[in-house]
């Protein structure tokens, strides 16, 4: 284990002297010490506090003593603080005669003297201190300071009488801040702590090609512990820390070693790292019994890749086990079920809705069997399709092949269901796959996850599709974004949200939002505007392709169809919002819209008055958000410029909103739908989770080959690819 | 004009008494105002200060005054710190009693008595100048109180007295820190100040559909001022600090209000006003003749979305015509590019290789014709397409259909010939576009612009192509994620690294590095091998394509191919690193390698040795970019393997990395080249510039009537594209 410097500290002393086995139990620390490095109180330049820094290390303490823990502050800074104070002051004695002469800038430019380290913490303790009580006297909380030398641990006497005034200090709710004793004790030695990349402990030095982060540290891995001299960390510096760490975990006390000064992490660090977030490294006893996630990525990763250059029929076999795997272990299956439905109405947090999603049933398996059958068909001609192919030169072929994208990440909320779903369609595809499902339907998931990897054995690519531990983070996974190639949300608009907020670097396949309009043209057919605006609210109106507002041309007011589409959204209960402008043409109306981006994704909509066709196209690509929009009409003219103007995934002429779905569309399966503008959008079948590569076959060709003094030149001509060719 | 709180303000006195006309130009400002409004300097709960934010408004002005310039901060908060400070005396003195005998938290339970604003003030002043002076002792920066009231403004002497003060304390560069001196003037109104959203000044109430944030404000804006209710904000408020920008604008000031909380500015919002970034709201004397960037980016999405519903032979004619205007009217370019040349050499800040790619000629006029007249044929074949046709039911029916994506950003550097060729690239695929060029090319940008635009009038579209002013950051650009749909960046690959960071939201279209291998397998014939490794490393060393790891079997050592390898490689003043393995082998070996993963970009490449194909392809998955690799290898069935399993953009047999290229593979024209490996990858031709849009065509078709009790059933059935069919 090779490690950088720069640490932030942080322990979580259990109250039954056990140490807790995984972060997420790091929320139940009571008590919690936390010891700031020197490098995170320090500016880089070593004169001077990070105030920054130190600020938000005090909001974070303070915010969790007033959640009721117990907090302690080690510090260390005393000297920096010390340093910058006495240099102030000397400056300033010699310059205050020259300033008032000569202006500006004179303490710049004078020599410094060099200051020794002891007379410095001296001289900063104090300083320190009173920044500490004035920084939390903001948060209405008192500190006390404890200052310690090494020996004062040696002594039986001293050291019962330490612990007694921290037991009453915490007590009385005040936050001890202990330092040592820097004006009695040698000093320490510089720089020992401040070298290297910095987050945590990393399994080779940092910076080199493999170095990892180390998310769980293990007591039994310290064996493999090399304090590199390429990490020009001195011993004084990490591997103390680590000895302190190890004795501290022997003690019961959980430990997190990790970087305080990460732009990336710095603000919450502490408050991240006792809400079980993964940052720094984490010191256990309990070795998890399963890979980490890291680990199953790299695992489902290689045998993707085997996966991919498989037969397309050997992956249609796959698809076509697991159909059969579903209704022959059903009982298996719907077992794990009724577990969780029993376990979700015991808790009784589930609303209903989510409990009918969780729930199983033969018929449900039976259907999903059926799918996937029609899966695997489609399967035969996904990966590996020749899309184009060109004769470069003689004897140059190039062809543009399909592959799959890499490592999907799927998040799905409740519904297990979609755990076969998506592994077939990885399987289709040939890209690895990671799982994540909610923690309500885990023992459903974790039967069906067998019975995929089982499916996926008959060909040895049991590994490539994972099932991730419902202990892990969303926002974790996120961030494994040189392992992971797209995220796949399945679930409400608000998990879309939340991930798409999450994923940096990674892309996202989905859509947050679904504002979908219907306009009524003045030359609509009566009997197609009420079916289509009924069929577009009411069929399912928590549908993403639901419509959110009614446009209406200004000649169709007061008319008997615009009465007979009132009448039909009232009988159907759906509460109507007024946009501005048909507010002002009536006398009483109903209650005018907050927002017309509004999704209301309920029985409710706005309506609101246009001019005409191209009014209404205005009003589109204002408020709409792309996703599906619909004229009526019988006016052909007017309903082409409508389908050609529109920049949205999905317009639509006399057809229900609700038609956007790859079922509806043929697609075969449906991935999701895309508001994106890039890659794949609307609704999105098996090509979605393809991309492609080229392949180029020569005789040992160079481009100078091609030169204007070269032998060659190019072809360019377009080699007809068969339908459904493949290399 | 509607605003919200939370204001920090800064203003910037120029000396000569007038204020500046573009943000640009605030990097200049001599003497720095910065004026903080209550909600920074408070936490939401207005009990206690906001640490973290004044600890970061310390060393921000620090860094600025340390950099030369005369800081002043006018502050508030004393109210805050008093009231919690008081509050927690209070409480301290009552429960210390209590919390003695019955333990913690007594603190938090007792009831807080009301405070007056005033005795806060004078409680809180001492408390929170000794914290300023202790956060700026960390910069070596002095800091001054200054108390004044209203009235000490109205009395000549005080006046004088005051400017006095501030100047000598100017002078001795000391931080003047400025107060009202709470203790004896009115109480403020509560809450005046802390009401709305807030980035600065609005041209609607915050938070409606349509608010959008001034980004430069002009004195005669004012009559336009709307103090709407709806905005609640206090008269004491917004309307005073606007009066009082105004005022000091008029005086020579120019003044910046901006929301010193929003979590995505916190932390440099002044540093970044200063350095002239697109923070809050700038006020100006001076109104620029141009439209603003926004402005830009709506007029050219605007005029795309007309220009992508020209007929093809419309966008082509565009396209010719602007190959016409460039040999035509040649010598305006020339002329302007000359005179670019004659700036870049004299202020001799560009090295030669960019001035040379700055060059313009009437031979590169020509041929930048001639490309351009290939693109307008290429054009033909691309909006409109019809991928996909499907009869879903009778007389319901789908079409995939190809679109443009909307509105491209391309920033480029020095290369002028890049703006008629992007621009006659987004005219074929009928997207907007806005063009940043470098500052160095700007008179022949301009020019080549113009004649751009009288292209696109031929049709009335001349606003779809805008080019942005040099002025503008790139930055800046990237943050209109609601605005811009692909970003495309055409020069170094620091350039496409920068634009991939600072683009949060916008999908980039780019590689930032190419590490491409070349495999020499055991099979290898040997002039095949020398030919291809010579001109994948030594044909242009700086491209993307060229090969920075040569990976060698390990049977090939020391015989007379890699003799010969070597040889060559020498000749060519290549300079070799070896790999660890293939310096474990080596008794002399070269240097050893820092990261395998590395691009040299110049005639210089790293050696590795391998024990096969297998081994080949493992370590270009590990160090690999995923750009382009290529075999070495006359084993046709090794090489079939290799082509398969390496998961790279562009995979080659026998033939150089040089290829991958758009021009070389055939697509006509090349946008980029692409490692993303969703939407584009590879070479990236016009089809990168397209998505697609789903049209459905019906006679008022529900989805209810395709459920069980429906009438109609899902036929489903492809209808034959014919080749480049249209609608």
């Amino acid at each position: 284990v090779h490690f950088p410097g720069k640490v932030t500290e942080i322990s979580l002393p259990r109250p039954h002297g056990k140490s807790f086995a995984h972060r997420s139990e790091l929320k139940q620390a009571k008590r919690i010490v936390v010891k700031l490095g020197s490098a995170v109180v320090t500016r880089g330049d070593e004169c001077g506090l990070a105030l920054g820094r130190l600020a938000s290390i005090v909001e974070q303490v303070a915010v969790l003593q007033n959640q009721g823990r117990e907090m302690m502050i080690v510090t260390s800074g005393a000297v920096a603080f010390g340093k910058q104070r006495l240099r102030h002051e000397i400056l300033l004695s010699q310059s205050v005669r020259q300033a008032l002469h000569s202006g500006q800038n004179q303490l710049k430019e004078m020599s410094v003297p060099v200051l020794e380290a002891r007379a410095c913490a001296a001289a900063g303790q104090s300083g320190l201190m009173a920044l500490y009580e004035a920084m939390f006297t903001q948060y209405s909380i008192c500190t006390a300071q404890i200052l310690v030398t090494n020996l004062d641990f040696h002594d039986e006497q001293k050291r019962r009488n330490l612990n007694s005034t921290l037991h009453e200090l915490l007590r009385m709710n005040i936050v001890p801040i202990i330092n040592t004793n820097d004006a009695v004790v040698p000093p320490p030695v510089p720089n020992s702590d401040l070298q290297g990349v910095n987050v945590g402990l990393y399994d080779s030095p940092p910076g080199t090609d493999d170095a990892k982060l180390i998310d769980i540290f293990y007591p039994g891995d310290q064996q493999s512990v090399t304090y590199g001299t390429k990490s020009r960390v001195g011993i004084g510096g990490m591997e103390a820390k680590v000895k302190a760490a190890l004795w501290a975990l022997q003690g019961g006390t959980s430990v997190v070693i990790a970087n305080g000064t990460d732009p990336k992490v710095t603000g919450h660090v502490i408050t991240d790292i006792v809400e079980g977030k993964k940052v720094g490294t984490f010191f256990s006893e309990v070795k998890p019994a399963g890979p980490t996630v890291e680990q199953q990525t790299e695992m489902a990763r290689h045998a993707g890749r085997t996966l991919a250059s498989l037969l397309p029929e050997q992956r249609e076999e796959i698809i076509c086990c697991l159909a059969e795997l579903l209704t022959e272990r059903k009982e298996e299956i719907l077992t794990a079920n009724r577990k969780d439905m029993e376990l979700a109405s015991a808790t009784g947090f589930l609303p209903q809705p989510l409990i009918n999603r969780l729930s199983l049933s033969t018929s449900k398996l039976n259907s999903l069997a059926i799918g996937l059958r029609q899966l695997a068909v489609a399967s035969r001609d996904s990966v590996g399709r020749v899309l184009r192919r060109t004769r470069v030169a003689n004897n140059l072929e190039l062809e543009q092949i399909t592959v799959p994208i890499g490592v999907l990440l799927v998040i799905f909320e409740s519904r297990p269901d979609c755990l076969p779903q998506v592994s077939a369609l990885a399987i289709a595809s040939g890209n690895a796959l990671l799982l994540k499902g909610g923690k309500e339907a885990s023992n459903t998931n974790k039967i069906l996850h067998q019975l995929t990897q089982e499916a996926l054995s008959i060909h040895g690519v049991s590994d490539a599709i994972q099932l991730v531990s419902t202990r892990e983070e969303v926002e974790d996974l996120c961030r494994l974004d040189k392992m992971i190639d797209l995220i796949i949300p399945r679930g409400s608009s608000q998990l879309v949200r939340d991930i798409q907020r999450a994923a940096k670097g990674i892309p996202v396949l989905g859509h947050s939002e679904g504002v979908c309009h219907v306009y009524i043209d003045a030359d609509a057919s009566i009997d197609k505007a009420l079916d289509i605006v009924k069929d577009s609210k009411c069929d399912y109106p928590a549908a993403c392709n639901a419509m959110e507002t009614l446009l209406i041309h200004r000649d169709l007011l007061r008319t008997p169809m615009f009465d007979q589409i009132i009448d039909m959204l009232r009988q159907e209960q759906v509460k109507i919002h007024a946009g501005p402008r048909f507010a002002s043409y009536l006398t009483f109306s109903p209650s005018e819209v907050k927002s017309l981006r509004t999704e209301y994704g309920d029985l409710e909509c706005c309506i609101e008055v246009v001019d005409g066709m191209q009014d209404a196209v205005d009003h589109i690509h204002k408020y709409g958000s792309s996703h599906t929009d619909v004229i009526v009409t019988e006016n052909e003219e007017t309903a082409e410029q409508f389908l050609q103007q529109v920049d949205s995934a999905c317009v639509f002429w006399n057809a229900s909103s609700r038609f956007a779905d790859g079922y509806r569309f043929g697609l075969g399966a449906e991935v999701g739908i895309s508001t994106a503008r890039i890659h794949a959008r609307g609704p999105v079948g098996l090509e979605g989770l393809l991309t492609t590569k080229w392949v180029l076959r020569g005789e040992g060709q160079t481009v100078s080959d091609f030169s204007e003094q070269g032998s060659m030149k190019y072809l360019h001509e377009n080699i007809p690819v068969p339908q459904g060719g493949f290399h």
